[in-house]
């Protein structure tokens, strides 16, 4: 593959340095350009863009409009690029840069994340990743670098889970735990198919993109936390993504008249899932003192019937998300739920049901990654600090198919999935280097 | 007024007993016609009727088609009996019997409930109330009985506050608590105003139903609980209605991801509202055991936001109603609730608004209508209780004009605004008859 001249202004004005001067690695570092990615991830951020007061916020749900417009100017800055860009059944995008010299059929180390967002969510989420894994690629390039395995840069579809499916729905299908058809067959609130959906947005390719032919992943994404932050580190080396256990919970009392049932004779839902909620923080409160500190246990869903101020709540929906690096902390949490389940059906009379439909084990992240990364992050002087991820991400299942790396970039204040969400230009463009680096690193043989 | 022959079999089929031999009372009880009652409560079940499994279920909202064809029929069946109808400028309906030789300027006494429902409610709330008083008037004419004031029965518009208001409108506007004007303009969830509404169903009338202009006033009505079930009696005497306080809490935390921020670094308003509601159990349990054992606390709106699984809530609203038939032990809830909020911001970091927007106080049935039910009842040896009403029915405004009481029929079970709510047809007449007894005395002087 031959690199075509780019013509945009950023390129022109990058100058090539003397080779010979420098150490690769810094020759490297100076080629990620922080204003062209930033043009790309500004310039996403106006797809599916939600107008707010403060901050940046955007819409962009798998197969609409917006994720389309998002998808089509991926493919054109890879198409720039001349990377081979290719678009699966389930419309994960890949552009492979096979560098000159280097048989194709060779595995790729790959990167990239998501371009779809939660409802009114931030411009940094995914999209980072996809744009550094695109800026790696191009610093390469501009640098004049021979790496000896091909790149790819992914864009998994509905990684969020907004519209279609739980989440990491495309990365699910590239590990082979989801089938191309179950993923193609999921349906929208609407009942609109996944297949239909994809195909409206002229995004549903052929075949499946294979994570188990890759050599190797990395992922860059924002902490979506404030550890960075705190530490004052440039960017961040997950060790271990949480396991995540998911509870359904109903709680049935009896809905009666507020002002005409004797304290004495209720059977109140709500003051007996306030009993669960308060236990479950307690419990996990526990755990993070005496056991394992990264344990968090959250009650996100509570709703509350009939809801009406003059009624005694009849029942009480709860869903529970519980996450730990480790197994056992979780399943302490667990058996806690269910325990006071007994309890509450004893004391208060009410009936419980319990369901666990998700369970996803904790996963560490490769020695040879974590490696590649903080030998990138001392050769440029980043600050860093190994931490662990709360969310999945879809390196949570490429880890099960290759080895995998996961670079956080600082997320000021912690706040993500909404217009608050921001991480400094700055950041994002030393997050790449690391990232530039460590690809570098494991494509170097 | 003269009476007219009715045609209906019920009618034919009574024959009038020889009026010597008996007791004015007696005599009176015996014409109370349970069918007659019946066949109205399931003719008016029909109306706005919800298809359900087990029992009858209706919907009946102010304005609406179903509650135009309830107040159509009761309509005709008070022309049926020639008494002068009259629909004020809110709809509420009044049929006035002037017995043969009364001044129609004398204060009549007034009985009556009402004809709404809420949305899937049952078939005796109001409707028992309204034809138990159409039947006592029904009953005085057949037993050729001859008050010396006159009689109305009265229909009000919006108890239940299941479309227009907070409920309890008609009584509202008839002690002129509430002005014509504002009840007309009040507005549904789209829009439509009270007074557009009835003008569609034709039951906008002229002026306004006046209490104050009444002698007394009596309402029948089922209990709602199982005070009278438990204690066998046949109906119920209420002393004194509670009085409501609403408050309306917000309780403000952080949103944010679940996986992602630490057990210590979050606020969460759902746990912290927990807190909050076993603090209003926990203090009314309190209250009901050594102070006042009819106060009641319940928290029965409880709206999370933003409610998803993997999202710590950042807001809770609380919608929170207590009751007593005394104002100590209410202010005591209302205080224990401002002192939680406050230990909870505190503590939790939360920040927090509380309001009152809502504020009814304690009422007492009039003593000379409370004994004219126990007369009545000792005559027509009818087991009675005496007990208070936790819900406030329009009664509850009525005693602000002229001297009021209030009759509880049983409730099967205790069950009301729902497809369970029973009343023994004979309790039904029986508490009819002691309605009508009530009445006769006090329209007899």
């Amino acid at each position: 593959m031959v690199l075509r001249i780019c013509s945009s202004d950023n390129f022109k004005r990058r100058r090539v340095l003397p080779y010979h001067s420098q150490t690769m690695d810094q020759h490297l570092y100076q080629y990620v350009d922080e204003d062209r990615l930033r043009a790309d991830i500004m310039q996403t951020a106006e797809f599916g863009s939600v107008p707010v007061e403060e901050g940046n916020c955007r819409t962009v749900l798998t197969g609409t409009e917006a994720n389309k417009q998002a998808r089509e100017y991926f493919v054109e800055k890879l198409e720039e690029r001349e990377l081979e860009v290719s678009v699966d059944a389930v419309g994960n995008i890949t552009g492979r840069w096979v560098p000159d010299n280097v048989n194709p059929a060779t595995r790729s180390v790959a990167t990239g994340s998501h371009l779809d967002s939660v409802i009114d969510g931030g411009m940094f989420d995914g999209v980072l990743g996809v744009y550094a894994g695109l800026e790696a690629i191009r610093a390469m390039q501009d640098a004049e670098l021979s790496p000896s395995l091909p790149l790819e840069v992914v864009a998994f579809t509905e990684e969020e889970g907004g519209r279609f499916s739980d989440g990491v729905l495309g990365s699910s299908v590239a590990i082979g735990d989801c089938s191309v058809a179950d993923a193609l067959t999921t349906t929208d609130n609407a009942g609109v198919t996944l297949g239909e959906a994809l195909e409206e947005i002229g995004f549903k390719g052929e075949q499946r993109l294979d994570a188990t032919e890759w050599n190797s992943w990395f992922e860059l994404h924002v902490e979506q936390g404030t550890r960075l932050e705190e530490a004052s580190a440039s960017a961040g080396i997950v060790t271990h993504i949480t396991g995540t256990v998911r509870c359904h919970i109903d709680i049935l009392g009896e809905a009666n008249h507020a002002g005409t049932t004797s304290m004495e004779s209720r059977i109140d839902a709500l003051t007996a899932a306030s009993e669960l909620a308060l236990e479950i923080e307690s419990v996990t409160n526990e755990i993070v003192k005496t056991h394992s500190e990264t344990a968090v246990g959250t009650v996100g869903q509570f709703d509350v019937e009939p809801g009406s101020i003059n009624v005694i709540p009849g029942s009480v929906h709860l869903g529970v998300d519980i996450r730990d690096v480790e197994c056992e902390s979780m399943e302490r949490i667990v058996s806690s739920v269910r325990q006071c389940l007994d309890r509450l059906e004893d004391e208060r009379d009410v009936e419980t049901t319990f369901s666990r439909p998700y369970d996803i084990e904790p996963i560490s992240m490769s020695k040879r990654c974590i490696e590649a990364l903080h030998s990138a992050a001392t050769r440029a002087e980043i600050s860093t600090i190994e931490l662990h991820s709360g969310a999945g991400h879809d390196t949570m299942h490429i880890a099960k198919a290759t080895d995998t790396g996961l670079i956080f970039a600082p997320s000021e204040g912690g706040y993500s999935h909404s217009a608050a969400e921001w991480t400094d230009w700055g950041d994002c463009a030393t997050s790449t280097r690391l990232l530039a680096g460590a690809l570098y690193d494991l494509a170097t043989e």
